[in-house]
């Protein structure tokens, strides 16, 4: 008899953004004329960068004759072009030393930062922030690093008022066994190292949900408690080339001592348009190191590179040429250019809804914008009114965590014109 | 302190194609004129189909544009422009009945294999065939489900003129707890299913790396077991294209009864040269169920679409508009074409070797000849003879498994005059 891996039936409900698609197109057969606005998923709607699709067309055309066609990229950790690129432009010029071999390129964030947790042991305490990027979560309850999900709508005080009124209950709750950083107004969204011992800690700078940015100093703390408890930080910076003020480090490496106890997670989704291409990579330090119950080191990233060349096979040529274009003269002007118009949103988002009277936070260094909820209205319900009658697809707070309660996440990846009809719409009805 | 995951520790030497990799460099560096022929590992040679990088293209441009370019693709699981030219051609065709949501797009049957026995128990017993595709051990052994390697050197009778004389010892062993089912020339490469209970149960075929094909009742009397044991049957039909003989099943679907049993996998990469673009597909019927502990039956197509969509964000638009490409009526004609260059390979190495006095087996129905060594002769005795006198690059039998040893594969999937040459060359030696 096949048994199922039962820790997937404690995932609750859908994965967030599924829950999203069905309130959305519910929404649009009842009312089929409406011009609905997403703000929802963080999905890019600029097209790619003329260099990126000109190497493409190029790789294309290379595969197209037996002298050029490339087959399965050897190795399956990415071609030294493209590392050799990431390493001059992501981290030479910003003063840290990557080896070639420390950059392992795959076909999303998304997949390594799921995947990463495999090649640890089960018996690890994992802290995530709250509110945090789902995946994070998921990954480890399915890997059964968790016990079940626990409501825990009765326990927080904070949240009372807004609870009494919510009508759906979606996602107010938590897995026992994860240690939780809730991420508040009050610590402006960067939690602290907890008291107690955790070995594996997500964080995600600039922040997914909330925009938040950890000044250098904060993540030197984390370096510091990650090497006294021989912690392991999975630095999530997918959104680094949002930032805009000098003193916000790009790479956990930027800090001392970082490299013997953090493994980075960059993408080019955000950055270059590529969630419908499909590339990113990850940086694992050689010094990096993980322990046997009996005491061993263990380096980490030949296990991580063991894992990587068994269940995967490398990223599509034509995608690497074309992410390997992000980094040439042009294509920096120009994926530099989308970019700016994703941040010119954030600005208009903050500053329109500042001025119309609500909390909002973020959209300086990140492209997502974390607004307060009126008091005393639940996130799911602020979701729905937003979309019922500004036709404004957001995502509501709880879907990513008991502490993202009582806020929405708003996306500065829409179409400029698209953005300022959202927030005329959102400013008509509030 | 962040604990490994001890399971990768009991991984014997690297994966096998990157331990043939070093074998190679170490003699090219030693013999820096000597001109290596790979037959080895399984990448493809000839150059995309004209259809399909065309397709590319277009979708390429399609990327350059705001009005046409596309984001994430919705739902992860692939385009319904590809689902439905998948449904109607590989099994609508052949009288095969299948739901456009039972179609899971992915970037690689490697990955597929690889990733499926995740969503299942870890007691569940594993049987694999012996030899076997690397991919579907190693991925049991990382989740825990097998116990340590057994060196099996003393054991086998069968092998003992072979281990007398072999110097490398590598990957003559098994895994605990895993069952294994001896491939020989006795069954013709088809194992039959066990005397005792199994639960998940690997089968390729056309076989990598024997070459070997099942009947319509050898695989009838396998979903026969699996549905009075209810076990689950992976079937690999990665090299279904390459079946030339009438008799033998594209589809393990093609099997009364299979839907309720069997999950089936596919892949672009040697239909159509893939191997460097990523794109593959796993079909999970509706009914197909796996068990909780308690006895309630679970539907898998839903765990392993939660699993999909969270930690994998699907494949590149471009590709799949090239994958959708084989299907057209140019497409077909194109790669066709290319299977035949590969299969006309395969016949002359067949023949070949068979004039030398090589027993060989395989290579009418997919693109590996699965070559018995000189008795006496281990594989990478053999291996190592091969490339070292003739340049010639094989892939070691033991590298499969114990059952392997005394034989080697050899792909078809060179430039025809490098087959030639490689051939005149092993001759020459023989």
């Amino acid at each position: 008899m096949t048994w199922i891996n039962e820790n997937y039936l404690k995932l609750q409900a859908g994965y967030l953004f599924p829950e999203i698609g069905r309130r959305r197109k519910a929404f649009q057969a009842a009312a089929p004329d409406a011009k609905i606005i997403s703000m929802g998923i963080g999905d890019v709607t600029q097209p790619l960068a003329p260099a990126v699709t000109a190497a493409m067309k190029k790789a294309v055309e290379e595969m197209a004759r037996a002298e050029t066609f490339r087959g399965y990229d050897d190795g399956g950790i990415g071609y030294e072009f493209l590392r050799q690129a990431i390493r001059d432009n992501d981290y030479k010029a910003r003063g840290v030393e990557i080896d070639l071999d420390e950059i392992i390129v795959s076909d999303g964030a998304k997949c390594d930062t799921g995947n990463m947790q495999e090649i640890f042991g089960l018996d690890n305490v994992v802290a995530v922030s709250d509110p945090v990027y789902p995946v994070y979560v998921d990954t480890n309850v399915m890997a059964g690093r968790t016990g079940g999900w626990v409501e825990i709508i009765s326990t927080i005080d904070k949240l009372k008022s807004v609870i009494e009124n919510r009508q759906s209950k979606i996602g107010l709750g938590r897995y026992e066994g994860i240690v939780y950083m809730p991420c508040t107004e009050e610590n402006n969204f960067v939690p602290e190292p907890p008291a107690e011992k955790v070995d594996l800690i997500y964080l995600c700078f600039p922040n997914n949900p909330t925009g938040g940015v950890a000044k250098k100093q904060q993540l030197a703390e984390w370096v510091d408690y990650a090497r006294r408890n021989k912690a392991i930080i999975l630095f999530d910076a997918a959104y680094e080339a949002f930032i805009s003020e000098p003193d916000i480090p790009h790479s956990i490496y930027e800090v001392d001592g970082a490299k013997d106890v953090a493994i980075e997670f960059r993408s080019f989704s955000k950055t270059a348009g590529f969630t419908g291409v499909r590339c990113a990579f990850t940086v694992i330090p050689k010094q990096l190191k993980a322990y046997t119950k009996d005491g061993r080191a263990v380096e980490v990233a030949p296990v991580w590179k063991r894992r990587h060349c068994t269940k995967f096979n490398g990223v599509s040529y034509v995608t690497q040429a074309g992410a390997a274009a992000i980094y040439t003269k042009e294509g920096k002007k120009q994926v530099k250019k989308t970019i700016d118009i994703y941040m010119s949103n954030a600005k208009l988002i903050r500053e329109t809804l500042g001025k119309i009277g609500y909390a909002v936070y973020g959209g300086v260094n990140a492209p997502y914008i974390w607004l307060k909820t009126p008091k005393g209205v639940g996130s799911w319900e602020f979701f729905d009114t937003l979309l019922n009658k500004a036709h404004v697809v957001t995502t509501p707070g709880a879907g990513f965590g008991s502490a993202g309660e009582g806020y929405v996440r708003l996306t500065a990846f829409g179409q400029p014109k698209n953005v300022e009809e959202a927030l005329k719409r959102i400013k008509a009805i509030s």
